[in-house]
């Protein structure tokens, strides 16, 4: 079935499924959105695009960011990126902190709060003025200038996010943390409140698609084996304790965030991002891998 | 790269690197093999064969049996093993146990131990000959009747596994065992001491690169759909502690086993297996690793 | 307050507090039990005697036998029992096969389930016809020959005790226990299995408040100092995730069963032992805890 | 023996154990002290002293504090208290974390780190000029003005905490910190910095050792049930994972600190102080664990 047919049965039958997800409260200013928005939009490597409901609405990102904090540190940091953070799922998310323990201080993976922080540690090495810069490579990545942080978000995170704090703070006693813990934590949260639509997401995320080039304007984002390194991770670590089900469910590497949105990645074919703000009760948005897992069945498009 | 000439490549360049891997040891039987056996075998859909060095010496299939078990239990059981296992990664091992104990003896997937043993009781239910009907199956797939257990081996493991002894008095403790404890104990034994040469791996699995059909009579072995899901569930659980590795590395769906034998799939091209006893740190194959590094790099057959 | 006028008042006092304890199931030939018997005997070392309701009826002693199995072995064992199980509390039960894990097989301590099964098979080592010879120092100990195992209790506790049977393999598995695992098993559940009355008890843990000698006959069951050990023991960690909350309301070394009886000792003045089957939510007697909370407090007995 | 023999004998004998101990290191400023130094100091509930060595050099008293901090905080807090903070002994410390992530931000106890800071969010609550309210109660005790901060002290942990700071934001995270954070840590730091000598640390426990009284004065420090409690919470949560072993080998109720310092007491007789900076394995004083085993062995001053 072609992605269009697909995109309108897909469409028809959610219709049918009971939403019981819940929309993230933990972060007072996610908890004011409007529930029953729902946007997709999938981008082929030939620049075809595929568009449903509000794909052109913006929403906070959040954890979606570490993927291209990953990419952008594997660009500066060829050697030691991989002593201070591993490539192993995580397991279950009871385990968080004791793991940390055990494991002295090394993240299990880029894509856990964890080890995103100590990404962000390594970006803070590298770029001179790190909000700016970040923003730039993602509004290069989607080719869109609209991009920006959300600073009341931002601030609503770094006020109540007392258990990152704990984690941070943790990681440093190990000496895992190079920078002032407070300007690590205020970049990490500048970085969940990136607010994007799955429009711009879908581009974003599309040189993962083609080995690492941005197909926007040719440039190398990222070397073709670490962009495949990179979707490698995507998979087996993108959804917390979801990773699984993703993989069996809907086959494709990707990334959920705390703000509803998912994006994945069919290496070779296409990008798609879909939001849906009521969270089930692994924290990954209900609708998007309820659309997502009946996308990739009607279109068999499996990595498996 | 072609094939051949990539065998060829690897084969040359993996001389270069010491093998600081271990031979298994708390299987006593195990410990006697000939550490500097190496062979490899891949399988294309379209009956391309090719090989390496010891690629039709038979050795303890060991943990590799969990993927044919799981087929064969999916094949009876439609509804409820899901609700018995999951399909999640476990995190590092050192929380096994309490992983258990945690989700109240719901083994994390069915890939560990645990949950082969949860596998092996839902297969008590099913086959009337257990032992027989199991390594028909595995004939069956291998197209060769050449494959039968290692009762020696059967033995050492059912004597000296005291821990695995632990983790199934545990489930059964939270009433997800239903046969008696040495029953599935002795039946979990048995399947890992199966003893079967790389090309014979090779062929038994091909069946996971060809949506589920046996590609020697054509018969269906499991649906394509629960064929992707099985080659998801290796790529996110097939190496204990080291699954992200494997991806990240490898970039295929797989399963090793302490006997130093290792299988991937490349789904629509080919399954490919490779052993060599000594294992890294981490339970694995260091050659066999070594060797799918090396091999999926040089004919880019990473599924990511 | 002397102790006569103290069990009175006490006995008043419980019946205006409702009981919401309940009958241990776990071991099915446990739940038979009448829940409303309740029975105390308070014996000093003048061989003065207090007594209450059913004091003389038996009942079974489960987790109180460890201590008296700890006397014996500390009798034979000099020097080795202290590398096999520790002497510090457990901390909360949600861990106790991952602290046994982490512990490499040494129990934390002897008066939790794991460290009981290590005593026994210390125990094994040195009695010629272990189920004789412990009664014998059973009945010595509390001047009476009507006392006996009971064969139900035991083969139902064996029957069910898939959890035990967890542990016990999971300590051989690091070689802690020298026995075979069914041996250990039996007469650890033998031993569980004794059943005494409050008189009994009282009488049987006297030695503990005269430093070590049997007040019956003048013998000396086990030098003063390791008498002092054992109740420094018992103060920490005889009462599971419990022990704070019975050191702080009680004030005295003592040992609960999951039968619903508990013996404590106040050295140098007397041992008291109090028996009601429903069990609180920690798994100890509900009105036994109340009872010697009342009772240490109305006759200032803590040793604090 | 009396307690002026004891204290002779034992030094002599201390002199012939090699101390394996090395000084804390973690809190730089605390790494400077000079480990030969050695002092000991008892006093009576009649008002006798017993001093040997540096008993009157001031040192810092560390964890010590905490015992004295539950005592202020039980003045005032009648009820909240044990609703926010446990009397359960913690096990081992690998679950530090772990724990209060399991047991939803409520330590285990007021003497782990955890615990004594949800005690000093209690005395923010009460007290109108927090630092000095608290040392004029310590001064008060002790009998002796000449007791300070020692702001280096202060300042080297604060700096260096990021353990605590990883604690107490994870408490805070369950709501159970209701100050700032960085307030509750720098009373936290402030309290432990408190220097103190044996002599003056004696003095200024010995109110645990006469029901509450203060008995330079007469005054009612704390109810002598508040104070008997006190000391169960000591004697089973006074040594972090070493609890055990101190009331299996010296069997009385006490703290140590990372200082080197240990106090313990013996109801209704005396209180006593110990000095010696370098540590155990376990963290608590080499030295002081010693003497204290040796001199309560001779005077057979144990409480069981």
């Amino acid at each position: 079935m072609n992605y269009a047919e697909a995109f309108c049965e897909v469409e028809t039958e959610l219709q049918t499924i009971k939403n019981t997800g819940k929309i993230a409260t933990y972060i007072p200013e996610l908890s004011h959105v409007d529930p029953r928005q729902f946007g997709a939009h999938l981008t082929t490597i030939n620049k075809e695009h595929y568009s449903l409901g509000d794909s052109q609405t913006k929403f906070s990102i959040q954890s979606i960011f570490k993927v291209l904090a990953l990419t952008l540190a594997r660009g500066f940091d060829e050697d030691h990126l991989w002593n201070r953070v591993g490539v192993e799922p995580s397991g279950s998310p009871f385990n968080s902190l004791v793991q940390l323990e055990y494991e002295q201080g090394i993240p299990r993976n880029p894509l856990i709060n964890a080890g995103a922080m100590v990404v962000c540690d390594v970006l803070l090495n590298h770029l001179p003025n790190p909000r700016q810069d970040f923003i730039k490579f993602v509004r290069g990545l989607a080719g869109d200038t609209d991009i920006d942080y959300c600073s009341r978000v931002a601030t609503s995170e770094r006020l109540t996010g007392h258990k990152n704090a704990a984690m941070i703070n943790l990681i440093k006693s190990y000496g895992n943390i190079t920078h002032d813990i407070d300007k690590v934590l205020d970049f990490y949260c500048d970085l969940c409140s990136i607010e994007m639509s799955c429009k711009q997401l879908a581009q974003a995320f599309l040189y993962l698609a083609t080995d690492g080039v941005n197909p926007i304007n040719g440039e190398m984002v990222i070397s073709a084996r670490k962009s495949k390194r990179i979707n490698a991770i995507m998979q087996l670590c993108g959804f917390y304790d979801e990773a699984g089900e993703f993989a069996f469910k809907v086959g494709l590497p990707g990334k959920s965030g705390v703000g509803g949105g998912i994006v994945a990645v069919h290496p070779d074919k296409y990008s798609i991002a879909v939001w849906s703000p009521p969270l089930n009760a692994k924290g990954n948005s209900f609708m998007g891998m309820k659309f997502l897992e009946l996308f990739t069945t009607r279109t068999e498009s499996s990595i498996f």
